[in-house]
């Protein structure tokens, strides 16, 4: 216990660091550096143990080359912050250590999952009382739920008979969408060749009457249109395709955005989709992994997913068994990721949510403003962001005097971006993450789901890459 | 930060009153009497924020009427036990909170996880320096990893082209197996149908010659036999398979025992499979989730699996990307499930793991002996247990006289372990499961894997069963 009590030392030291803007975002090595072991931090493991002392150098080690995924200057990924609240929950967590399979060993979580749940779907405005859902490792097992619930919504045999049972199967996502769609596809027998990618506007939005085509056009060639996937906040541009014109749907980054009065329109139509997937470790900074699968229909997941293992779900227990979960899972044992959601909420408030969206929302109208006039920027789109996510080039003075449509500006403005990234990195000060898309070279993409991110931070972050970049 | 520290002392008094026998496992009550509120315990959530206070009595009752797993006496699944080395493995990971798709944004957990794994295929007998493997959220996920490699390595083209690019494909695992093989074969398109089952002998252990006859029967119909899966420790009897015997495997509960001289002969002809589940987060004692797949081929897994996208997996990074997971995974984000085990096999050493497993093996051993003979009591096999599984029935005196074939002893006897585990529960004294299996009726399995439970906890047990089950 004395042990503990040192490790707990040891982080609450580091969380009062990742809120010091003075500390760095991440100490920066590469592969062969941290394997060749740095200042005696030495990753093997042997036969023989190693004393406790030694154990508590390795923790603090860990942390030392470690990023800061919670520091107010962290932007790299969709999934930031440090929420202390949601920390303290995942700690009660692992002590707790248990599993969602069945209500003998977990009544307390499985109850929180199932009222949680219940509320989510309130949200999204299903009939009170209706529907199901389950939280999973993550959207992408989420998303293989909302397939998987498809198929079986509109061909059942193929979960005893499989995919030969039913016609060519499509789906239809946008070319926005995450990846994990066509991951999806992959993994349930469907191919990546039926995933079939839908065109999007400049803004990054579904085209409705190109999945009108599209799905005339898979008719005419004697398949099957089996699901749409809409996407709430796209991975990449935080776009919100036009729900109301598309059938089924899924939610992924956006979904918090449904406890916003001031933003939730975005979502309008979600009530008439057959499930959807909401991650609350992305934008509502839930510790990951966080995310739920909602579906509108009862007994639909059980009915997809189970295969009633007798050592596990005893119809002949003393109590409602109906509370088991486990067998509308395809995982069998299945981490506790709703307890710290739960804490969260409690200690938030629906009113807590709803401010810190529409606080990043804020911030990065904040950093859209001060950018889409400024000297050397250029907006990969243009228009007021829907999400939190601001994508832009950053075009040093050397390239700005260059023809925009020029290959050689295009291969230049191309490596700016990971030049940029790469000093940032090693320099440590802040994070944020870069791609192409389609045609379009290598540019950045800012997101904000940090609490702790100020207005400092975005002008902190915008003068860091003229530093960094100025004399590319 | 006083919050944090408030919540670890309550966290501190529940670990200590757990390994304290005199504490009890659960505080049982119905799910209508949670969600009415206990004493104040009010699980719905709300608009408007609780106090900190009110948190802080919120995790006292969430781990009030929650059920210690760690406990001694918590007999009740695979994974039991309370180590506080993983444990504070777990609040480091969830301090760091990020995300294992990059090594971009974790260096150190991803290093820790290749040499983890890299060691454990040492452990498999693989020639060193090939294979590849990943962390996945559970045994069900790695062992749908495995289906996934098995039908990408001769079927390649199903990952484009669905099912239909390959013939009927059939998969072969024992009926004592686990159910998420059949789970894997639902879900991925193949259907439950195709997945065959294979028989037994009295002891739970595939019977080569029936493998044999039925792959032969499945190739006389023209249909395609893809995977043998094997099982190293089944979930109900802990049997071994004759893994010599057969082609592919995985590993599931049993996978601990390879790092016991003593026990993993048991494994024998493991070396010859191409993929293996190993679970450290059952028999080792890791929390909650950590369970890896192991393949034999290097590059399969990321075949099998990428999808390249461009947000994430940019090849321009500054640093070596072969060191980037995301894309070898079905997931996006992952949690970091590999620090935890990696500290406690620092802590323990390579021999540590090898005593907690002797030691569990030894305690089962006691328990056989201690039980085989006693009146009242009938083993469901003959033997010495192969695994720490011991599965009996527990016959009350009113029964002892029955006719044993009679079909009312069968009925009366199928409700003894029930009401035996009912009672139990009540009264909050210890937890062990029960199932039927076949034809079998109901009995006891017994599994130790926690390394708190000593002779005198399997002793308690015994006492407990005879005191609750005496008069039925």
């Amino acid at each position: 216990m004395q042990f503990l009590l040192e490790l707990v030392g040891i982080l609450t030291n580091y969380v009062r660091k990742t809120f010091d803007r003075s500390t760095k975002v991440l100490d920066f090595h590469h592969p062969h550096q941290l394997l060749e072991g740095m200042e005696g931090f030495n990753l093997e493991l042997s036969d023989q143990p190693e004393s406790l002392e030694q154990i508590l150098v390795d923790c603090r080690d860990t942390l030392k080359y470690g990023v800061r995924t919670g520091h107010p200057r962290f932007f790299n990924q969709l999934s930031t912050g440090l929420d202390i609240i949601g920390l303290a929950g995942e700690w009660l967590t692992s002590t707790a250590n248990t599993n969602m399979f069945t209500y003998e060993i977990a009544p307390v979580f499985v109850l929180m999952e199932q009222l949680t749940l219940k509320k989510m779907r309130e949200m999204i405005g299903w009939p009170s009382g209706e529907g199901d859902g389950i939280f999973s490792p993550g959207g992408a097992i989420s998303n293989m739920y909302s397939v998987m619930i498809a198929r079986y919504k509109y061909f059942p045999e193929v979960k005893t008979k499989g995919m030969s049972a039913a016609p060519r199967l499509v789906l239809f996502t946008s070319e926005h969408s995450h990846y994990s769609i066509k991951k999806a596809g992959a993994a349930l027998g469907f191919g990546s060749e039926n995933v079939v990618l839908l065109s999007t506007d400049e803004r990054g939005r579904v085209i409705p009457a190109d999945l009108e085509a599209k799905i005339l056009d898979v008719k005419q060639k004697g398949y099957h249109p089996l699901f749409v996937n809409a996407t709430a906040g796209s991975t990449v541009y935080g776009a919100f395709d036009p729900i109301n014109e598309i059938a089924d749907i899924y939610g992924a980054w956006g979904g918090g955005l449904l406890m916003s009065r001031k933003h939730r329109h975005k979502f309008s139509g979600v009530e008439r989709a057959n499930s959807v997937t909401w991650n609350p470790h992305k934008m509502m900074g839930v510790p990951l992994q966080c995310s739920a699968i909602l579906v509108r229909e009862k007994g639909i997941l059980a009915g997809c997913n189970s295969m009633c293992a007798g050592y596990l779900f005893q119809p002949d227990k003393q109590y409602d068994v109906s509370y088991d979960t486990g067998d509308k899972a395809i995982q069998c044992g299945r981490h506790v990721d709703i307890f710290k959601f739960w804490l969260m909420w409690k200690a938030k408030g629906t009113i807590g949510f709803e401010q810190h969206i529409d606080k990043c929302l804020d911030l990065s109208q904040y950093l859209y403003d001060k950018i889409r006039n400024r000297q050397g920027y250029e907006m990969v789109f243009q228009g007021v962001p829907q999400h939190t996510n601001v994508c832009f080039w950053y075009i040093p003075p050397s390239l700005r005097g260059l023809e925009h449509n020029s290959e050689e500006y295009r291969e230049k403005l191309h490596k700016v971006a990971p030049k940029i990234k790469a000093m940032m990195m090693e320099s440590g000060t802040t994070m944020v993450g870069y791609q192409p898309q389609g045609q379009k070279v290598n540019f950045f993409r800012m997101v904000v789901s940090n609490p702790a991110a100020l207005q400092s931070d975005i002008d902190f972050l915008i003068d860091e890459i003229e530093r960094l970049g100025h004399d590319l």
